[in-house]
């Protein structure tokens, strides 16, 4: 069963300060935009893509914060998309609501959590979308779908308002058709962050750090197109340079990222989870259940770890350098894929995902062509800089267009 | 069964006239199209939308001139699209293939014959895509999926290289995500049209007709947003009137229509049909089985009324009109609706796209958002014009954007 990746129609828009100005002069005036149904928009109750959810909560009495800013800044709220249940997951499949389209590969997962955010912007029913990026949550449904995505610095965007999966790791990021809508809404994203942080426009990305053994795992289909989109950039930049990323990280990001955010997961929802005990798809809610076994001990020791991977990646990119690799390791699985073949896909995104997540750093997955495979197919490309080099990321991604 | 409507994948380009030059400044450079299956392209069989037909006939040893044309501007053929089978449909729906994506509407007919071209444009698959308009072909499927489309003055594009399905009407028409992509393959292939005929570019669209009577025919969750398109069009315009087309035409369109697509069409394949007696969806081939029916009488009665139609039309548009009215009477069926409720709504369509198919004229279909209804759907709203008129109504579809 697909679907738009609409779950609920609406319309909100903000009159301009002066009503009667003509044209209206605000940054995303004409803009239409949808938010994954985990942001707080008053008068509704979100659903956390779980029916019981919705039930057991109530209505929202104002909106996230985000969703004020961009009507502020002439933006018009027009539709709220399905999330994978309680966003746990990467897949883009959802029981109650259906997998939102793939609009580039009908029939094949369009990518998760912020599945219908990504479904519904690849197939140009809103100008950008909103979703959220624990473990990987844009970047992952912007690659498959073949749009831009950004994972922005952790705490840059402000979450007010928006449901926890994992609060040590959860940002607010944006889905968008092109590179120019990106940057217009992730300036008023940033511009009114929620925390203090040095986003400079001065800075720029000089050099560039190829993660040869992130590469390596790119499938036949889509490494040539990723290499050649990487040679075809090289000139835009000072430098470029090949390393290998696990000798610089020398941990297991995985283990590392699931201790924290199962210890988080499970205090932000484990007592709903245990009271409502919902309908949810039982391959996620077995999932989620077992974030009870995760320990404050173990969270706190892998606090400690991430500190250490934050410190060194930090002086490895300094403020000036861009990891590049493949945002996914391959094109999105069949909608029809056995659960141990989703499971496999999940943990082999979720190795290149984790350190921007583990870092707090931004990512910017970027759709790359496959000439050489499938013209009409995009794949993502990543760019990932330092803690505040958001804009940073989005102006260097302009060599890879 | 849905599918991205590409029912192959090719690369085709053509280097500049002087290979090292760059950039690439022909005016369609960097542009991927694809074609419906009806258009020959050298080194493949033609399918025309049934595995019988390409079973039963030759590999083609040249491109269509339209093709030709495309790759010397500099545009690149990436694929070729599902067509309804023979383009003998206005639905969408192919048994053999799927039917491909609404990606507007998922689970609802994506309109035809020019189905996977529409259906590719619309997902952003290729930048625009060549269909073909006998009945409407063109302008069903660019309203129900949300896209531009144009079917120009009949024999402004060459069709040489395309089957035929009524040369009477048989047209060569463009879907585009956008106007300027629309204005700049229309420019070159009507430059280059196979007849010689006055497309001047200094003649423009002052005043507009609104067809009050085909606006009537609107399903109510689409008319507002198109009236409301209209009234916010009119000051583009010298003078805006109201009309009842009907009071014009004074005949049955879609018997006339009919009476002289029905002979041409058993005449271009009753002799295949009957010889081979393909596998086809029942309902196609009985409604073409019954053309054999058609007489050349008939047929003969029907251009002359034809040609009076044409000359009432043409001294009602001159050279400075244009008809506007809804391309479509609703939003698209639901792919499962009933034989019964399809040919309803074919027929119901076809009276709107049979004044332009009947007078040779160009009809560009404008896609409108439904900002009353679904602001993430749009439909379309149409604007014709006297022959030759075909740059100057995608001049004046400005108006409506």
């Amino acid at each position: 069963m697909s679907f738009n990746g609409i779950i609920a129609e609406l319309d909100i828009a903000r009159l301009a300060p002066s009503a009667n100005a003509e044209p209206d002069i605000r940054p995303l005036a004409g803009l239409r935009f949808a938010v994954k149904d985990l942001f707080a928009v008053a008068g509704r109750t979100t659903g956390f893509g779980n029916p019981d959810w919705q039930k057991s909560h109530s209505i929202e009495s104002s909106n996230a914060e985000v969703i004020d800013q961009l009507l502020d800044a002439g933006a018009r709220l027009v539709a709220i998309t399905c999330t994978d249940e309680m966003a746990f997951s990467l897949d883009g499949i959802n029981i109650h609501f259906g997998t939102p389209l793939n609009t580039q590969l009908p029939g094949h997962i369009p990518g998760g959590s912020s599945s219908g955010s990504a479904s519904a912007v690849a197939a140009g029913l809103v100008d950008f979308a909103l979703g959220t990026d624990t473990a990987g949550s844009i970047r992952v449904p912007a690659s498959y779908c073949g749009i831009w995505g950004i994972r922005p610095s952790h705490g840059a965007i402000s979450s007010q308002g928006v449901l926890p999966l994992g609060p040590s790791f959860d940002t607010v990021g944006i889905l968008t058709p092109s590179r120019s809508i990106l940057a217009r809404v992730a300036a008023i994203l940033l511009g009114l962050g929620g925390q203090s942080h040095k986003l400079t426009k001065d800075r720029q990305i000089k050099k560039l750090l190829i993660c040869d053994d992130f590469l390596a795992l790119a499938a036949p289909n889509i490494a040539p197109d990723i290499v050649s989109a990487m040679a075809s950039a090289q000139g835009h930049f000072d430098s470029v340079k090949h390393i290998n990323i696990s000798d610089t990280i020398k941990s297991d990001c995985i283990e590392l990222f699931n201790s924290i955010r199962g210890f988080e997961a499970w205090q932000c929802h484990g007592q709903w989870l245990e009271e409502f005990d919902p309908v949810m798809a039982p391959a996620i809610k077995e999932r989620f259940l077992n974030c009870k076994n995760a320990t404050e001990d173990e969270a706190n020791k892998g606090r400690t770890q991430q500190r250490e991977l934050q410190q060194k990646l930090a002086e490895l990119l300094n403020d000036d350098t861009a990891l590049c690799f493949p945002t996914t390791t391959a094109l999105p699985p069949l909608e029809t894929a056995s659960a141990e073949a989703l499971q496999q896909n999940r943990m082999a995104n979720m190795a290149l995902c984790a350190v921007a997540s583990l870092g707090g750093f931004p990512q910017v997955s970027i759709p790359i062509g496959l000439t050489s495979y499938k013209p009409f197919v995009k794949t993502g490309l990543s760019l990932l800089a330092n803690f505040g080099m958001d804009l940073a990321i989005i102006n260097a991604a302009a060599a890879f267009e």
